[in-house]
């Protein structure tokens, strides 16, 4: 599955993920409004509403991307309606032939591990037939447990040639709390990129591996250290756009190859419309903000691969 | 809900927790057969036998026991139709009055670890209307992102009266691979457990704080030290039985009280009718193999805690 992202990568010359994070208040009113006529003000409703603007956003995009990351969150929210409609935007983007990062963070160990990981990336038995139960492309995994809890998912990826992006530095203001920590003299952070390069070895690609890492876009110093550390990992950045990252702090990440890294944008992306460089569209083409905001997005990381 | 917690285990003289972790090779082959018969070997077919598994076992124990723990991930594995046997545990159980540990390790960060937490310990939004989505009683919660990725959950804990118990040294392996590195000669798991304390501080019910920790019964000299670092924390201490922990481990975990702690079995109790002690039971009469198994637990627990 790292072949075929690097290959999308290439063709679209993005190396932009959209994040497909629906929150309620980024629902266009149109669209509110239409599904609770449907379903009424529930759970139903809610998760119709989601799966529509998804829809629109996956069809303004998916031409000129090569992936999106539903976060699992914003749809669990909802409950089980949620979670169909999670569903029904991973089976819908693999129609539209993107790859699919499920942002899941799960992480537990042994026989749980492996079950999240057959949940997510594998098939489950059921008597003598085999079932997948979302069926993501990759997904990113939460390493606090150390590598009984990650080789699980280590395992079920190299059956199915799936992929994960393990946690290394996110991207908010007190991932520090912890990550940063000095352990003789190193960051608890790199001690964690150590071990993804390692897991990664195992599970190359022709170019990189499978087994990529989360550093995120706010912490651009520590993606230069941490890219070095783990040479073959795709690195996927969260946090540009919305949370403060900029294109220049993204050149970091990027191997000379102009690859191996992968950058996030939800809200930036899918509620464009909202942002007043985008206002033009209104909210009855927030599909088409979305696009335009994907083709701003491209063109400020190429200019600042260009300009390093 | 901690108060609820402690009353319980005064009633019940049982400081237990039953992990209902389904595994399809657990369940007794007459409970798959008819599952099998009514909705085929299909996700749906296993999410019924899984449900009518688990209601036999709490049948079976819920007057003895004062909380049960249902791992998601074993219910996630069979997608949707998993997940609603993962709902119908939980509502069951409620129904029962036992107090329900989502152990659901989820962790993000800002208004994704909101979305969790709303999820599965409060209600969200729609239109005008306000839904819970799974509705347990405590989540676990991975804390490697920080303080902004836990206190959405604190929030929302604070609002419904609910509880977290967040991971601070596991019971697997290789746990040590991050959480025992030493910062400033301390290891990691000693300052989360710090931070476990302080996050607790301002939760507090009367003599326990509505924010625990999860240690395992595998490193019982951690548990000691972890005990006095957060004196008002409940621990949940997961790995006694099958993983190999023993009633005299767990003496550490309790404080003088006799409370501060509560002990998880899965395996070792939901399919106790496995093991040749209970084996009379037979397959047919699993239920009643657990509840054995819930009284000869309480009663280990009871003589390490007399004896110490």
């Amino acid at each position: 599955m790292i072949q075929k992202l690097i290959r999308k990568i290439k063709e679209t010359n993005a190396p932009i993920v959209v994040g497909l994070d629906p929150m309620m208040n980024y629902i266009p009113e149109h669209i509110q409004k239409k599904a609770f006529a449907e379903f009424g003000e529930t759970l139903e409703g809610a998760a119709e509403a989601i799966w529509q603007y998804n829809k629109e956003i996956i069809d303004h995009t998916y031409d000129i991307i090569p992936a999106v990351k539903p976060q699992i969150a914003m749809y669990e929210q909802f409950g089980i309606e949620g979670l169909k409609a999670f569903k029904k935007t991973v089976d819908y983007c693999r129609e539209k032939d993107l790859v699919v990062i499920g942002d899941i963070k799960r992480g537990d160990i042994g026989s749980t591990s492996a079950a999240y990981a057959v949940g997510h990336l594998g098939k489950v038995q059921v008597g003598s037939k085999w079932y997948a139960g979302f069926d993501e492309d990759f997904a990113t995994v939460n390493p606090y447990l150390g590598s009984d809890g990650v080789k699980p998912f280590i395992d079920v990826c190299k059956t199915e040639k799936k992929g994960l992006f393990i946690l290394v530095k996110t991207s908010n203001p007190s991932s520090g709390e912890f990550q940063d920590q000095l352990i003789d003299g190193k960051p608890l952070y790199e001690l964690v990129g150590e071990k993804v390069a390692q897991w990664g070895e195992e599970c190359m690609g022709d170019e990189y591996s499978y087994i990529g890492a989360v550093v995120g876009a706010t912490y651009p110093e520590m993606g230069k250290v941490l890219r070095k550390v783990m040479p073959k990992s795709y690195i996927l950045v969260p946090g540009y756009g919305a949370q403060g990252g900029k294109g220049k702090d993204l050149v970091h990440f990027f191997n000379e190859d102009g690859l191996g890294a992968i950058v996030n944008s939800s809200r930036g992306i899918i509620a464009a419309y909202k942002q007043e460089k985008y206002a033009k569209f209104g909210a009855e083409h927030f599909g088409e903000a979305s696009r335009a905001a994907v083709e701003d997005m491209r063109e400020d990381i190429a200019q600042a691969l260009n300009n390093r």
